[in-house]
């Protein structure tokens, strides 16, 4: 297994999730040991829930998982890219297709797109 | 000024620069106050170096600074992108274009593409 330096930074590396098909840049989350084992082992995105604190696969509850088409390590070993096919077409919580929708415009954020679904629906509420 | 929130990671957040033209993702480095102001007035890329522990105007000696195009917020405020022209046409201190030029393969790493500049020439050693 490629070995990552989750020394560091106290276990947790940061993972960006990046649109194999476009190359938007859908999310960032973090992982650790577990995490990067079971991406590897499912070909599906885990993470670290820091606020649950507990492993997170992303999509788990909805359906809407990210599938792993490649994975790509920086340099010093301490940050991935898992280039993903979005099931569902959004990675966003709030329905957005990245979680990056807002533009900084002046002292502003300008939002960008509309939501590919309504997470009340998915998520239930 | 955009608010970003800063408290939740003790200071630092990721800030990742992706080729304003391409959409390949360049670096990840981490950002405090004050990087996010200088790079917000100068328009060009200041991170905080975690190693030497000072601001970091990213190619401020050897020229080949990060020319901010645009700039995306995540949905909780703790992520940014930094959508930018680098100078130089490389990103890594390898001389890569980018950090992430290793794919995983198996249980190897696997380089890809060449260099674009010879670090020794660039930085001097």
């Amino acid at each position: 297994m490629v070995k990552l330096d989750f020394e560091k930074t106290k276990g947790l590396i940061p993972a960006i999730a990046q649109d194999a098909a476009t190359g938007e840049i859908l999310m960032l989350a973090y992982i650790n040991q577990e995490a990067w084992e079971k991406t590897l082992e499912t070909k599906e995105a885990h993470y670290w829930s820091r606020s649950r604190q507990e492993l997170w696969h992303k999509g788990g509850t909805s359906g809407n998982v990210q599938i792993i088409k490649d994975i790509y390590v920086d340099c010093d070993d301490d940050t991935v890219i898992y280039k993903v096919e979005q099931i569902g077409g959004a990675a966003c919580h709030t329905g957005m297709r990245t979680c990056f929708y807002r533009r900084v415009s002046g002292d502003e954020l300008v939002t960008e797109g509309e939501p590919v679904f309504d997470p009340e629906e998915v998520y239930g509420k």
